[in-house]
């Protein structure tokens, strides 16, 4: 395209460091001390925006947080697209494994090093440098709208509303999302399956007070000790997961998919070298790249009861507490997953606690074709830009709000994102490539020329 | 005793007074940030000493916090009795589940509120104020010895080379301690055995960071997951202890002694009631008085591991972590027990994990004898205070260092202690009942006279 390489090269510095003002935002949805951070996040977006020529850019208020919102149609008769992301990021803690402030980004070995660096500010970035550079350059070949979020990280809870509400404003021919990764810079891809997600918090209750371990230990139950066998019991030998129902729905995958999918390159030995261990684990029969793509799992996300902090304290507390998520796939359901799980961990509690079990929030699975015009036009994007076809892979993460746009607004979405696994996100020591951020800006134009010549077909 | 009761009645306020000042010193020995205050109960404890008429006394430093000595020798040919007790306390998390700051102390309902109230500081200060009256009143017949430790809640361990070095210094022919509690105050007991201690923190790491449950889960062993499975398989299902040899050395109590232990007052519908509980839990074939006193047990005392904070993060941590206690019954050698749980819980660890385990502390069982001229002085002087005869009970709890005395002085150890089991110490809301300080203030005194009585004989 067009002068596309050479505007990346021009600007580069200063997408750089417009992405840093943003990446500057501690804007963490999960917890409410940084609520003014989000709307100063949302309020840049939204800036960033009308400067490159967006219109009718606005802050859409929700229960929650606003979504920002805007779009430049250049003729109705042409094709829409509908770009979706979030502006809000995990929490970073635990702090003291940053190597740098999470919130003051930084550059190291060609990566940017900041919480929400790619998960999802760096992406949701790309897709504003790309509107800039099709807007300047007079090459923007469909309309184009912008629903960026802030509740990604919590559930999108507020969203579902809003798409609902707001069906004409919405109205698009596909939505392109970069909240996803490739395999490899050598080795692009494009994330054809998501899994969806229950996710629930449960306390364990004992007696009514902190206990002395020595005056009452052996004859009260302890509830760290009955979370951690409740929590133990929901995997069987097999590492299948014990819940009455659970796998009901799961669809079963051909011999002959399965070995279309095994294709995909994967070597076990970097992968536990990578990560450090002696060993991978799983459900008996999958291999690791099955694990964490088509069979869904259980997962403590965290755990907490009793006295944590330094030396040593014999107490039997009144409470334990657990996180606890499960990544579902196709055709599972997460309201009525959440709801086995629910009876079940109550069912097994024994009569010496009180259980108490909170959804958090949910989202479905996801699958999209890759015959269609959205993706076949990714795929020449990519193809353009990095040299290489990609390969469509579905991946073990979970975007809910995919499912909901296919049954509220009737789209597909197309997952064209740029991170690496090794990007660390919802971890210490987030980072993103500059190369996939440049590569992200320049990938997203193509995949705008290549959408309008298959729509003109 | 002459003028015993009146002198607890005219003094009371200036009593409490006294404590209180003590009690409003956070010296929490298990926590670093506290070292000062650590400092400046000793000096505290000193001061009272020298106020009431104790010679010679001094901070003995160690390795760590130091050691209140102080005497009065009346009379080389007069029996000795030494004090023991600590002035360190539990650290006091949860902080919001206290009604009144834990070091500001207050009294409500005729009890004295605060960290420390009645473990061990309230029954510290008893003898001290107990003192004060037989020095005041010419009324002391025996030598007293003070030995007022700042370590006891972090496992006594530079208590060990102080007693070894300084046989001659601490020479007596009884140690008395007030750490321990009655039945009720209507029915007064003496400890007469203990459970012993070991204590041990352990830490299982699975993949190098945290990773993103969606990319990872399933494929790879999440450290809380397996933490708990681990933590699960250390009971079976009568709730027994799966460590091999783990009860190896525990003494089989015969059928008799149940059943003279089982005439103890007990009732389980008030017990459960008291604790909130529909049911209680533990070993199959004991009864709950059994299970914590005469039984050892594993109970974890903390855990923790990845997010806990508010909302929702999916995250597989790292690291998971729990710190792990038992108790120990005569006869169990906490050293074996805790090299024991080492290499089962290593054992135990899947080869996806690395699994830490660093000991704490640890101390030895005790028993004690009914017949000899220390208890037989309790029980006379509790009778006489109480009005009513004393139960011996056995209890659950720890006093490492009895075990420890018996050892390097030779000496037995007189448990009268005048706490109850309701007065939540290491709990939140600790407290301390006026009439159990003024109690012990009043039994002290008799203990002397009946000591001296005895051993005249």
């Amino acid at each position: 395209m067009e002068g596309l390489k050479d505007y990346i090269r021009q600007n580069k510095n200063r997408f750089l460091i417009e992405l840093f003002e943003l990446l500057r935002i501690p804007s963490i949805s999960a917890d409410q001390k940084f609520n003014k951070s989000m709307i100063e996040a949302a309020n840049l977006i939204k800036n960033n925006l009308e400067k490159v020529g967006i219109d009718n850019v606005e802050l859409c208020e929700t229960k929650g947080f606003p979504i920002v919102y805007g779009e430049k149609i250049i003729n109705p008769d042409f094709p829409t697209i509908l770009i979706y992301g979030h502006y809000d990021v995990q929490p970073p803690d635990p702090l003291d494994l940053w190597e740098s402030d999470p919130f003051d980004p930084q550059i190291r070995d060609e990566k940017i090093y900041a919480r929400g660096a790619c998960d999802d500010k760096g992406q949701v970035f790309m897709h504003i440098k790309a509107a800039e550079f099709m807007l300047k350059n007079n090459l923007l070949c469909c309309n184009i709208k912008f629903m960026i979020e802030g509740e990604e990280e919590v559930g999108s809870e507020n969203l579902e509303p809003f798409v609902k509400n707001n069906k004409e404003k919405l109205k698009a021919d596909v939505i392109l999302i970069s909240d996803t990764g490739i395999i490899a810079n050598d080795t692009p891809s494009i994330t054809t399956g998501l899994r969806g997600l229950s996710y629930v918090e449960v306390e364990v209750t004992g007696p009514n007070r902190d206990l002395h371990s020595g005056l009452y230990g052996g004859a009260v139950a302890n509830p760290i000790n009955i979370l951690t066998k409740m929590i133990a019991s929901l995997h069987n030998d097999k590492n299948e997961i014990t819940i009455p129902g659970f796998y009901d729905d799961v669809i079963i995958i051909s011999e002959s998919e399965r070995k279309e999918m095994a294709k995909a390159p994967f070597n076990l030995s970097n992968y536990k070298k990578e990560l450090d261990i002696n060993d991978v684990y799983g459900e008996e029969g999958y291999s690791t790249m099955e694990r964490n793509s088509i069979r869904p799992t259980l997962d403590v996300n965290g755990i907490w009861g009793g006295y944590t902090g330094e030396g040593a304290k014999t107490v039997i507390p009144s409470k334990a507490y657990a996180k606890i998520s499960m990544r579902l796939v196709p055709n599972q359901d997460s309201e009525k997953i959440t709801d086995l799980f629910l009876s079940h961990f109550k069912k097994i509690a024994p009569d010496c606690v009180t259980v108490k079990v909170c959804p958090h929030h949910g989202g479905e699975a996801y699958v999209s074709p890759t015959n269609d015009i959205g993706y076949l036009s990714a795929s020449k994007a990519m193809e353009e830009s990095f040299g290489k076809k990609p390969i469509p892979v579905r991946t073990g993460g979970s975007i809910p709000i995919v499912a909901l746009f296919e049954k509220e607004l009737g789209l597909k979405s197309i997952l064209m994102g740029f991170g690496l696994d090794s990007d660390a996100i919802h971890s210490p020591n987030e980072h993103y490539g500059v190369f996939n951020f440049l590569k992200g800006i320049e990938t997203i134009p193509l995949f705008f020329k290549h959408y309008k010549e298959q729509f003109d077909k």
